[in-house]
């Protein structure tokens, strides 16, 4: 590992790790921000000053600005200049916490189980299902069995013999260690192992977080205008509220949290929205943070599918603007598979003891073997190659579906494709069931975007939600061929 | 698999199978009194004449009798002869059941992790803990590592694809065919793979019963005087009540059931009373499930060790008196290793889709590979070899434990001995806590009776539960010699 020492401002030293340019000097400005040595509202040097200061091309500096105020540690209006935005205020260093370092690789996140597509319509009844374009699931068929085995079997043999045991009811230590590690370097989420619970899925997680904040006194927990019924109505039955925050073209309006009295939280899918695919934009990431500086409130960062990025550098996790105010959660159901019922939380402090309290109550958890072997997997680079290796895949069949639907169909919009599992098309207005019906007629299962909308919400949009990752790759082109079959 | 027909009373067939002839000849009356064949009330033949129409040893049907009196299926007065037990009323066979067969071996039940000693007494630290014999684990140094990742090995390279998805909530089918047939061999529970539901311990399926009885309506849920906390408080965080039965010499006074007025079921470790260690008398057996039938509620019957019984034939679970009435619970946390996170339900038709629902609702569940690789361990009769081989081994600690107090402290009564992985030490009254402060302070880590004790139960008893398969051999010498040490 090079390490470059540059100068900037007064005296400021940037520390930029490894041969990753981009990513380096992000980590290092991301680092120097939650140090308090760049101070909220300090003018940043112009990109091309920067750049000849460190000896980089003018592009990787601009692009590592663009990154960070997509992320909300900056902020950039013109004639302002780019700056250190007020949301991103310093706290006291970790001393424990490994360092941030630079390649900000893609997270993950929980989705529906495929399901049976929408039922006949009356004039006789539908194919069978042939082709699955749901979304939610990776391509099972591409599970790395062999490598998963290797790793299960170090695991096994190197497990000390308490591993058998009851233990913690935040999971391994093993894989807690391995955890923190990998996501400060791939989602720039501030996680230290103790601050980890580990959990048998998203929902799991969703559940015991429920179950904590009914019980701190919470009455309230927004969630965004479409998403999985599935989540809000576990937050009810936990006996929350579950306020729907609006949505316009540019995503969730987090700028309205503050008028929704008595809520002590917000379930947010804030690096790529499910299903609608967008981003949150930088004010609004600004907005959710400083929302809950001010009222005290938690974000619950569902960060489903963050390894799964194609365009550019990864959008890095709200976290990092604030672990004591965003609860993150992490799978590897979207980016290993989900039946290995692997998932994690990172918390902020006092929410941790309670969360691990919650579990430990019930104290299932996901069997200690699983659990060392992910791991392994984790700590052998297995999971860096086998992310790298299934983004490739992905990014090829979002490519083909694209170039598919605009020739078959030029006016179907596309969007929510810079990342992910799943895209969305848009439909003529009305016309979402009608093509539901003749999907599931051509034995094509598919969803719309109706189906995530939650019941307060009215309907102004139609489209369907492709999971493009969904089919091995024998039932791809067949898929893809059933769909552009249904679009006007 | 040699068939012999016999016949005895009315041109009654008795089809029994294997080599294993009491086992065999169990099964083959219990089929006959479940299909209706032998009627409630009816004498049966005695043991001597029974014993020369099957060219069997008479021991052989007197010890079947014996037994079948024990499980409940039959009674025995004194001039009245052997009969038909009444509660084991026939009922429709289920056609496509795998018929019982015979070998009665045991189950596994849940119980508390390995707890610090008690707090010091003031004058004076204790000694770390260096002996365990807190009970509720099994030796972990027995885990069968080789076995083990030979059956996860062939579980991954076999799995269908839809393996690594979400799946079904109730668990993978080959796992619950492999426990259905398992079950009714070894533990006579009548158990069809769409009535089993996969659970991540014991407590995660009694909380998924305790929502669901809530949801139907019952108010309170039974518990027998002395059990764990955990549990009872399970139940009280679903919103149900927990009466608490009697308790006297020969254990829980079932027969008090039905003055529990509003009582939808009851919490039952009826072939192993945990933790004071007896078999709930046959009288009893027949009340709880008397009750049941008569009140319409259920009985929870946790079979938490039933694969460890030593000195004879194991009592069978009182769910193959009537499977639409009891709800079996079975785990691998005793016979395996609780670090699996592996247990199962077996339930009446109406709880079965209902529990399903439930877990469904949140979807967790053990992860898919050790589901398979359990499924496989069981099938391959790798199971059955490591039961049998950990039988041997803790029978033979408990052969030790009852010599070695014998020899140090022959006033000290040892009971609960017949079965499992623990035994309790009766102590004169008051004593306890001063003896529990002698052991913490040699380092000895085992808990009091009164540890498991209802708060509302007086205190009546004074002893030490004794788990003497927690340790691994090289600490099993260690660990007994400071157990002797502080015995009076």
């Amino acid at each position: 590992m090079a390490n470059d020492w540059a100068t900037f401002g007064a005296d400021l030293h940037l520390e930029v790790r490894g041969t990753r340019l981009r990513a380096g000097l992000m980590d290092a400005l991301r680092e120097a921000v939650r140090s308090g040595r760049l101070e909220a509202g300090t003018r940043l040097p112009s990109s091309r000053q920067l750049a000849a200061d460190l000896g980089m091309a003018r592009n990787t500096v601009a692009d590592a600005y663009a990154e960070l105020v997509a992320e909300g540690w900056l902020t950039a209006r013109q004639g302002s200049g780019t700056r250190v935005a007020r949301r991103a205020a310093p706290r006291p260093p970790a001393p424990s916490f490994p360092e941030l370092s630079a390649s900000l690789e893609q997270g993950r996140s929980r989705s529906p189980r495929p399901s049976a597509p929408p039922a006949g319509t009356g004039r006789g009844r539908p194919a069978a299902p042939v082709h699955n374009l749901n979304s939610g699931t990776p391509d099972l068929a591409s599970f790395p069995r062999a490598d998963w085995l290797k790793a299960y079997r170090r695991a096994l043999t190197d497990a000390p013999n308490e591993a058998f045991g009851y233990g913690d009811p935040r999971g391994r230590p093993e894989l807690r260690a391995a955890l923190a590690e990998y996501l400060a370097r791939a989602r720039g989420v501030h996680a230290r192992p103790e601050r980890i619970v580990v959990c048998a899925g998203f929902v799991h997680g969703l559940m015991l977080i429920g179950q904590v904040l009914r019980a701190r006194g919470v009455r309230d927990v927004a969630v965004e205008s479409y998403g999985l019924g599935l989540h809000d109505g576990l937050l009810r039955r936990a006996g929350l509220g579950t306020p729907v925050l609006a949505f316009d073209e540019r995503g969730t309006r987090t700028e309205e949290l503050a008028a929704l009295d008595g809520c002590g939280a917000v379930l947010m899918t804030a690096a790529h929205q499910y299903p609608l695919g967008g981003a949150l934009p930088p004010d609004r990431r600004a907005a959710v943070v400083d929302w809950a500086r001010a009222s005290g409130g938690f974000v619950l960062e569902d960060d489903y599918d963050g390894e799964f990025r194609y365009d550019r550098q990864p959008v890095g996790a709200l976290q990092g603007l604030d672990p004591e105010r965003v609860v993150y959660f992490g799978t590897a159901s979207k980016s290993l598979a989900p039946g290995l019922r692997l998932a994690w939380m990172v918390l902020p402090k006092g929410l941790a003891t309670e969360v691990a309290a919650a579990k430990g109550d019930v104290d299932w958890s996901s069997g200690a073997p699983d659990q060392l072997a992910f791991a392994e997997f984790l700590r052998s680079g297995a999971y860096d190659r086998h992310v790298r290796a299934m983004r490739l895949r992905y990014r090829r069949r979002r490519d083909q579906l694209v170039a598919a639907v605009a020739a078959h169909s030029p006016e179907t919009r596309v969007s929510g494709i810079a990342a992910g599992l799943h895209a969305v098309l848009a439909l003529p207005p009305g016309t979402e069931q009608a093509t539901l019906r003749a999907a599931a007629w051509r034995g094509l299962a598919v969803q719309g975007v109706n189906r995530f909308r939650r019941p307060t919400v009215p309907p102004t949009l139609d489209g369907l939600v492709v999971g493009y990752a969904t089919p091995p790759d024998s039932g791809w082109q067949g898929a893809l061929q059933a769909l552009c079959g249904v679009l006007p």
